[in-house]
């Protein structure tokens, strides 16, 4: 048959992540790979009740086509926890914020369109943006997000931008948090040059000792999209997340949702509605910081005592789910990956991260998923496949010198 | 702020359908107008049990991230049910079978891409074709679909179109079912002319009678891709559909699927597959077809009685939820809608469900939503409407006359 694939189709590829992962399956793997929450923070008892609640009350309605903009209570839910006045009106429910991405790539980016983002940034942002057919352009960035004189040449270096896309609070695949400074700095130069900013926001809540600073969509709702989730602070698996769009954007963002499923699962955000009413999150979300913040700490603890001399630089993440770590000068964490899996851990090199120019000593380690203890037995498998590939490069480099003097 | 649009959101269109059924909400209207099925289908208690039941002993799975391609069980229970040998493994569970028109418009169409569609077609396949900027054309059709020879030419006629998309069962808007010998003819000649067929399937289960003939795909497999729906047989408010697609296209459905939401809701791919899994649909669709049966029986016998006389054509579909109405020679269905809406009563007019010309003069009905005896009040007060416009225009026709013959 005369299949014939657009053009398109050619910009989108497998997720390297989702090829890695499907290497932790194997038995007795422990993965620092995935960015999935740790199950033991679902509130399963909760959403039994809901179910239960949300179908004796309200089932007809729960299991029928619904509106597109979602379900009204949980517009308002969702406008009254967010700290900046938000209408209701421009909350659009979605198919979690990973549809987000989609939606407002359809509006906003033209084939060949330039768009900014982080170095690294999201790979799930990259792939849902990838249709569309941008051109990704990376902006220097340090450990408090990009640095704003490069963002605004980048932004004056061509076509004017769509938009930054920016991750603030504990980003993936970094960990880092953009200080307070920054916001203000980065804030105040996207109005001054007109740049439009998405603000991806999925693990603001999940913050150890204090809360991030103020989002930047709060400083300025006219010029941002925001992006939220329901995927960390409940479950992933029912698939809710959210976007708050300036009112000039909200129609088109709507039209886009309707071709794309109609609507999101009505049952599943009455079940979301439910569990929330009553000031669950509130109880709810810091279990769930307790928890990451106590992984955290022993994943510190662990890389502080396995890596001493190694050469090895990471950070300390103040929320969030990942930390980052970049392997001593000269190695390479795709070629270190299959020594790792040999020794039962898998992370993700930080390659698939950048836009632009990677830096290949990068990986991504997740806290969240592994216990405390399969952490530190995870790290210490780490360290010592970093020792041995060093004693080999050391090997090989002596042994370089000695044919060197030989000749 | 400097947003700017993409080229395509221009395409992108307010449905017509959701103007209306605005109106519709306002009480005491007998709405005909939505696709709505009838919530009394609805297996409330059966979905009250498998949420309990899937929270109860796979909480932790059911919440978490999955796969892109879809709950295995659930992908294999499709596969089985399909009347064609079909391979689990190309099955994709989509978020309702309208993110399937998304993903496989992505994957196939380029701006300007030719494709074909029936006279008239579902609207909601045409918005979500439209972000990827095609050119629908439309093949002349009768009651029973496409007419082969226009199918070819307009095959032949131009670049290859990407494919036809077709709705062989009791199709939205027209309630009409392709014929045995229609299909047989259709296949060939896509199977010789080397046209992608997209069917769209999600009435084949609400049969009055007689089941449809097979579909397209299973005549064609690696031709076709075919789409299908849990909406009309469980319930809309799951978004739960599928996909079948030929091994060649699907690693690329997989990643639009992976790009757009990461996954279908876990949770109701599992709520779903619990619900089937003892054969429960076999019991509980044949209750939805006798309803229907009723609902479409009472909506014939109101049309026999109140239309005699007036000029007004319909048709009597053999299953699904839609009849399809022409109105007297003349009489336009759009600006007939306000006047049924004074008598309480809401109707889609046909015209958004052209891609080309279209037929002023039709409209669409929905027998599922309302109850008999709303159908038969609703019924009469549209012959009104119509009888009453009839004698207006009588009345306009015999002022021009006598303004004729007077100058």
């Amino acid at each position: 048959m005369n299949w014939k694939l657009a053009a398109r189709a050619a910009k989108m590829n497998p997720s390297v992540i989702r090829e890695i992962l499907k290497v932790t399956e194997r038995p007795g793997i422990i993965s620092l790979a995935g960015g999935l929450p740790s199950p033991d923070t679902f509130p399963i008892d909760a959403f039994a009740e809901a179910c239960a609640e949300v179908l004796r009350k309200d089932g007809r309605s729960a299991l029928q086509y619904a509106a597109s903009e979602g379900y009204g209570p949980l517009r308002e839910a969702v406008a009254a926890m967010l700290p900046w006045p938000v209408d209701p009106a421009q909350v659009l429910i979605t198919t979690g914020s990973q549809q987000g991405l989609d939606l407002l790539a359809k509006v906003l980016i033209d084939p060949g369109s330039r768009v900014l983002v982080e170095t690294p940034t999201y790979l799930g942002a990259l792939q849902a943006f990838a249709p569309m057919e941008p051109h990704p352009v990376s902006v220097d960035s340090d450990d408090q997000g990009v640095i704003v004189a490069d963002l605004i040449a980048k932004a004056r270096a061509g076509d004017a931008p769509r938009f930054v896309y920016l991750l603030p609070n504990f980003q993936n695949p970094t960990g880092r948090t953009m200080s307070e400074e920054r916001r203000v700095a980065v804030s105040q130069a996207a109005a001054e040059i007109g740049l439009p900013i998405v603000e991806d926001n999925p693990y603001g809540d999940l913050w150890f000792d204090n809360p991030p600073p103020l989002p930047l969509t709060a400083r300025h709702p006219e010029g941002c999209i925001y992006l939220g989730s329901f995927s960390k602070v409940l479950a992933p698996g029912l698939r809710l997340g959210f976007m708050v769009a300036p009112k000039a954007l909200f129609p088109k963002l709507l039209q886009a949702k309707q071709a794309a499923d109609l609507h999101s699962p009505g049952f599943n955000q009455r079940m979301v509605f439910e569990v929330m009413k009553d000031g669950f999150l509130d109880r709810h979300v810091p279990t769930i910081r307790a928890l990451y913040k106590r992984q955290r700490d022993a994943m510190l603890a662990s890389l502080q005592r396995e890596m001493q001399g190694l050469g090895v630089e990471y950070n300390r993440p103040a929320g969030g789910m990942f930390l980052w770590l970049r392997l001593p000068e000269g190695m390479d964490a795709v070629s270190l990956l299959p020594a790792a899996v040999e020794r039962n851990i898998a992370f993700v090199p930080g390659v698939p991260f950048y836009a632009g120019e990677s830096d290949a000593r990068t990986l991504r380690l997740s806290f969240v998923t592994a216990s405390v203890e399969q952490i530190d037995v995870a790290i210490t498998a780490l360290a010592a496949a970093i020792r041995h590939r060093l004693a080999e490069d050391h090997a090989a480099d002596v042994q370089r010198q000695l044919a060197g003097s030989a000749a």
